[in-house]
């Protein structure tokens, strides 16, 4: 059994990560971090783990964490990881990132997006991007795996096969993006109260969204261009879930048979990633509770663009799921385990 | 005292009539429609109703409520408004319809798009389009007024003063919109049960939704040239709202303070239209239950798209309120008579 | 025009007096008290008041407040009120209290169930307390007014002409109370993020809500014996609305017409109690945003008792539409001035 | 692996077995059942088994499925299990009915409550009653088993420890209830839409509801008395999730260590039902999409009841969840093989 630590264990995501490795035949956590529950029964912050976690939230010291555990999650605010990172720490222990601090290759545009300094540039070059189905064969080899953001990975899983195979007009790419609140945290302000986010939806972070820099450097790698999009979010008042509605023009002559065999190319074997079929599109419903991404497609000849939709679990494939995922890659376990999950109706 | 008759009137535009005509001075129902509840007392279909509104339900008899009526409004599915017209009726009372029959001028495009046939174009020329703040004048001469669609005027209002100055590429707007649940009626089909639509969102009628050639048509008047839009709706798990995300590209040189004098001069006086200060951007929560529609827009220069947001009560300025504002004009009233309604938060 | 102030008008229930006020014809907003917000513009705070309210917040002085207002509104914290009440203030302007400050007659059950030391009780004997179809003669004398909780207007009026007419069993009486979140007020919690509340259902306070002592002593004024009861609220996925539904045996004899005919003779003729006809149930929904109390009532032969259901919005007669209709009373204009507002469906 | 058909595969309840047996280690689907759907595919009817179940929909043809299952769920209509029921049938396979048919030992009482004839009245006798907890040495036995129902099974085990050990006055029991909208079924009705069931609570079925008799019965058995009790199910705007509140009288001298040891005989090996600590109540939102029972509790000693509080899934444990118990004992199959689901959250 593979020995886990979850630094940050009691926000959304890090309780994700308790769900699902508590159904992982592998791995078992060995350490709640949780700065702001210390001593404090794992079960009392969550109740739903009553009965199934009898643990204590410990602190977050990733030192002493690294010397106890195999892997190490780090669930935590921008800049945390990146603050106590040391070759001491991954030398003894994998570490996967679910904050943004080793996503983007270009520290400039990192510090510039997020706004703070980042104090282990030198992590950067060695931390390979978390996107599975994408950078499968790096994460094996990584030590310190940078898990993408919820966004970024239904943005870009859901246009990569058109940018990789040159379908469509790159900068004509527009994403708008529609998210459940879990995706907000669970941090106690005002715009997340129930009754602020109840019957309403807003857009926000209109372009100036942090996840935007990421997808424009991955679909930047796969198109083989600079790639500069609109993306704005939306909030919706769901708790899990997270829709891409993405537009672009096709490139001259490329047909709706072409778009479906591009998505066949490289999701016909993918376990967590369901093309629909024609005319079906996808809701986040019908993935809710599991690590898959739903995608589908439509052709306007209206128009000559193509309007792409993807669904996921933001805090499933969108955070823990992936996690998981990424976990499984490196210590050489079957991809799926702890992962096959099926999603949850109504 | 106008005597108005409402055809449709349990569903939910046509509830929403009645609400806002039992705080309107100068107007009173003394007809509610409804071919599925006839003879049923009004208030047992519309508990909210009782001790307010007494009377059973009628049929659908257009004839005989001209007779009656000073005014009627149909709030019907598409076809039936334009299969029971006559010059009789348009003779003895002003129409006000909410349904889509008059609103496109071309029949062979509203022909196709409804899949219906028009069984009185002869009454589509002098059909004014009810769009208030655009065509104010010819709606106060008008028989016959087509009261627009809820995503469209939604649409048109939030692009309106930038395609009439021509500050934007129009070959490039892509409208994201979404919508309440109550736009979708009160039909009992399974996709709008409660437990299809909470925590959950989808995009539906891609590139095919009824709504895309009226904002066409409309914003086509407006920049005098050929508008051909990308249009996608989406189902958002709350009552009423819809907000509206579109994107354009700016034409050369046009700054943000050029958009915003654009939107001073079409509604600096507007009473039903708020533009937001820098920053703001519009939320459906801060506009429900009134005749707001509110707009906010961002200019992105690392992209040169402008990102123009608005939000509205689909059952409001959508539906009821503009047919009530609608018939204001028409018969000389206060603009604002009874739709003065501050927003219900939260 | 009779001059208000509002002291904690930027909470919900402030909020809601803001809204109401608007469509108020004898009176006019001329002090938005905000300890958090002093010197912002309400508009910013409140966005559905753009372009309606121009005013910026200002302080909670009351003393200086009461010179320039007529009355003044308290809508803040347990304590407040009490705090800063002086015969200075209540010389100068009559006062609607929104907290429980006054409600209580006996200090030490006040102080035994809010857990705070009463700093005014020289005023307690004065205060009237402000259930307007109850107490509406002493109110009209009334310079100091204590309105009453959410919960306990809507489970007071739904008992009231039984226990007064003495048909049930007091002792037996059981009270479960759903309520929607506002609530819980905006103050940033954990327990009142969307993410906790949404799809959750569940019970708190039970056997100590502080609003158990407040039904307690009115419907023991009612029945003229002491009342003990049950009392268990719970928080439902909602914005608005409360529902209570209320258990008690019959007495001996007493008839499904006994039961109708005590609720004829105390509600018969007032504007804001519903008595629904029989087999139909009050639902939050078909009084939001109104000022309505919706009752209806089941004998259960089965087991000797009757069930019960009083529905109201907890922000309209529940807090700001009581407190308006307490200032009507008051100041002698129409009861229902400013609350002729129809339920919004849905 | 044991053989299972499903004969309403298409509804909630239906759909969920599909869900929990997707994951089971024993057992495969090999027919899925749906009157409605014939020859449709699985996945196109719930979309969230795209890719998970390719089979198309089958009949309801139970005596060929009877041939080729070893065990058959009927999650069907009431009346259709028991007008289907045969000897032949029982001989082939093991039933499993989530109807109400077999679960009420009086056909009288069945009768009377469910307003149609039983059409085999012949196999209520050896039917078993399938509260795992409370039958389990039964249910081993059994050939066919009544999954008892969503708001049964949550009311009785909440109170089954305290009416076995005398502790209550079963005569003052009051439950209390509130169930999520999947309870309703899938079936296209008004009163289920969104925008009737969203922002809105209210009581049902008072005094009427259907599981109130099998609440009797069952409690009747635990406490050797005749029980007749208050029954008030209301609907919540959520998906998932039932929560009933109890209140009943304590027996004299009963202390809150009586009612703990009471719950700790009768459920401290069970894995299904957790009681809370002291002060901790259940939440629907911490079992949801899990098998357990949360039971919390509070002795009020102002009216000396005891209230007591219980959450489930109403699709888990109040349906699917609970039929695959009962089929892994009759199986003797581990009693949580494929139920060990860690609640979702948030």
């Amino acid at each position: 059994m593979v020995k886990v630590g979850i630094i940050g264990s009691t926000g959304y995501a890090g309780a994700e990560l308790v769900r699902l490795l508590t159904g992982h035949r592998e791995a078992e956590v060995i350490w709640y971090g949780s700065r702001s529950y210390i001593d404090k029964k794992y079960a009392d912050v969550y109740q739903n783990m009553f009965e199934i976690v009898d643990d204590r939230c410990l602190d977050d010291n990733m030192e002493e964490l690294a010397e106890r555990a195999d892997v190490i999650f780090t669930a935590t605010p921008q800049g945390f990881c990146a603050s106590v990172m040391s070759e001491g720490i991954l030398s003894k222990a994998k570490v996967i990132d679910l904050s943004a601090d080793y996503r983007i290759k270009n520290v400039d545009i990192y510090e510039r997006w997020y706004g703070i300094t980042h104090k282990s540039p030198q992590f950067i070059g060695e931390a390979v991007y978390g996107l599975c189905e994408v950078n499968r064969e790096q994460i094996k080899k990584a030590r310190l795996t940078a898990n993408p953001g919820c966004y970024t990975t239904c943005s870009i899983l859901t246009a990569y096969p058109l940018a990789k195979e040159g379908l469509i007009n790159m900068k004509s790419l527009i994403i708008d993006a529609k998210s459940g609140t879990s995706g907000a945290g669970r941090g106690a302000k005002v715009p997340n109260l129930f009754c602020e986010v109840n019957e309403n939806i807003k857009a926000y972070g209109v372009g100036t969204h942090r996840h935007t820099p990421e997808i424009e450097e991955q679909l930047g790698y796969a198109s083989g261009e600079d790639v500069v999009i609109s993306f704005t979010p939306h909030l919706v008042p769901m708790n899990r879930g997270i829709l891409v509605t993405e537009y672009a023009e096709l490139k001259s002559g490329v047909t709706d048979g072409d778009v479906r065999s591009a998505y066949d190319r490289y999701y016909g074997n993918e376990s967590f990633v369901r093309v629909l079929e024609e005319g079906r599109y996808p809701e986040t419903k019908w993935v809710e509770g599991s690590n898959y991404v739903d995608i589908g497609f439509k052709i306007d000849p209206r128009t000559n663009r193509v309007i792409l939709m993807g669904a996921m679990d933001n805090l499933v494939k969108g955070a823990a799921g992936q996690a998981v995922q990424n976990m499984n890659l490196m210590f050489g376990f079957k991809e799926s385990e702890g992962l096959e999950l099926v999603p949850v109706f109504p």
